[in-house]
């Protein structure tokens, strides 16, 4: 049932569990306050994709709450039309359907909650990973950390190496399919919202494990590798947020299995490092010594 | 599950479906920037609890995504202790479990979603009003529309009135049980959050009946009684939001249940008036002459 009562209602199949997560945008924190609105529709809803994603799920239905400024709706409707074509083409792909949600006055604030279905008990999640485990992630890690620092002007990108590097920050692709067929494959996954080294590090707090990853086999672009000498592409492949790909453990004996479906997906899955019993994350470089890491990951509240 | 994964997992038991609703509340729109804390912990999951309820069906779980000003996280920790007891306190209350959300700073911004769970096929919806059914309304009304003009000065209240009429703004109990027990029994509900005449207006144009009220016969509190003489506290009355009363109709053979149900659950419950085929809604004045409605509800982007 579609919005127009107080609530929606959903029929939950058989068998199935409901994954149900929420994740707010801000205007000056998670966006520019002039950011396109198909782009920033179109993200607000990947973003909450990629948790469905990191879970197994499949994504069913979403609830929008968005809080617009009075200028927003009255002077510029355009604004809300161009958003809503951005979360459509995103929502259409997935058949992810608009079930409710609540439109008030305000500091522009976009909040989503997506619903997803997954077999009951067979949910990824984060506190699964085992000694012996190779970690993975899904496509390119950096580019869209490193598309902000050249928003930020804290590095300057050529103009083809931004252009290359903008469609991560601006439309990030959740791996919704990637997820699904995870399940049975993947021994533990999260998304990579926050920066490799702190979801990674979730990954090892839920699971009561220890990693070692080589810097050398996280997958990045070109344009990332040419700036790999710098201390802040290091900081965009360890902790840049905003990438939305996968990471997931899986035991070796998936090896074949993970490689038949990265060609499957026409997606780069790639290993880099493994899971061993303990605490806490090893990075080694080039040289295989282990790294001391600047920055964890992207904190909302101090970055 | 709770909080920890990218997102929570729920089960459903079978033969249930799940309801599911979101309500923003805004620094500014819908309460005061220096709004007690513990008060606005409690309202935000009030609104919510009070979807719910006009939909018949029992809250289970909730989510919480708050967007914080630095000031409120960094100096004063106790404005998050205060504001979390007080959601806690009625979330404890109906034993609904807060399984996710997400925290982010930017200007204050609260959003909440609640999941309930209600009988397949069940729920009550605005839809089902039918000719001959009476209308009613459960507690009084108004009396949070008035505090909030005395608070905006537009009329003066002695201040043994002001508090009186304040807890219903402040903090207001959603009907949360008598949601549930009028399954059955009423044809069609709604909850009051946006005025009697706006809010029994969606269930006339869901329903595509018409409506005629009497307004003498509204439950109304002694003090808005005092003031009826003067079109703000009409508009209180009919037009007044924050009440998070129900509105619903059923069918007159059922009187004689409804008013056990409220003496069960000392709650008053009021016969206003009837619904008709055709469309629209009359209010009928103390001598039975129909009214020009000024105001029909309150609007979030107008008022």
């Amino acid at each position: 049932m579609g919005t127009g009562d107080d609530a929606a209602l959903i029929s939950v199949p058989a068998g199935a569990e409901l994954a149900i997560s929420t994740d707010t945008l801000v205007s000056g924190k998670h966006f520019f306050a002039d950011a396109d609105p198909y782009r920033l529709g179109y993200k607000s809803l990947a973003v909450n994709l990629s948790d469905m994603a990191a879970m197994g799920a499949k994504p069913r239905w979403a609830l929008l709450a968005l809080t617009l400024p009075e200028e927003l709706v009255n002077q510029n409707t355009a604004w809300l039309a161009e958003f809503s074509k951005g979360f459509f083409t995103l929502a259409d792909r997935y058949h992810v359907e608009l079930i409710g949600g609540d439109t008030t006055a305000g500091p522009l604030n976009i909040g989503i909650q997506i619903i997803g279905e997954v077999a009951a008990g067979k949910a990824l999640r984060r506190s699964g990973a085992q000694p012996g485990d190779d970690i993975w992630v899904s496509g390119k890690l950096g580019d869209a950390a490193l598309a902000l620092c050249h928003e930020l002007q804290q590095i300057t990108l050529e103009p083809e190496e931004i252009a290359q590097c903008l469609p991560s920050l601006l439309t990030p692709v959740a791996r919704v399919e990637l997820g699904q067929r995870l399940i049975g494959l993947a021994h533990s996954a999260i998304d990579i919202s926050d920066g490799l080294a702190a979801d990674l590090g979730h990954i090892l707090a839920a699971s009561e494990k220890a990693a070692c990853i080589n810097i050398i086999d996280i997958p990045c672009s070109a344009v990332l590798k040419k700036y790999r000498q710098q201390s802040i592409a290091i900081d965009c492949l360890l902790a840049g947020g905003d990438d939305y790909e996968l990471c997931f453990t899986a035991a070796k004996t998936n090896r074949r299995e993970i490689e038949k479906l990265s060609v499957e997906l026409t997606l780069p899955l790639t290993r880099i490092g493994e899971i061993y019993s303990g605490a806490g994350l090893t990075v080694k470089d080039a040289q295989g010594s282990a790294m001391t890491l600047d920055s964890k990951g992207y904190d909302h509240f101090n970055a």
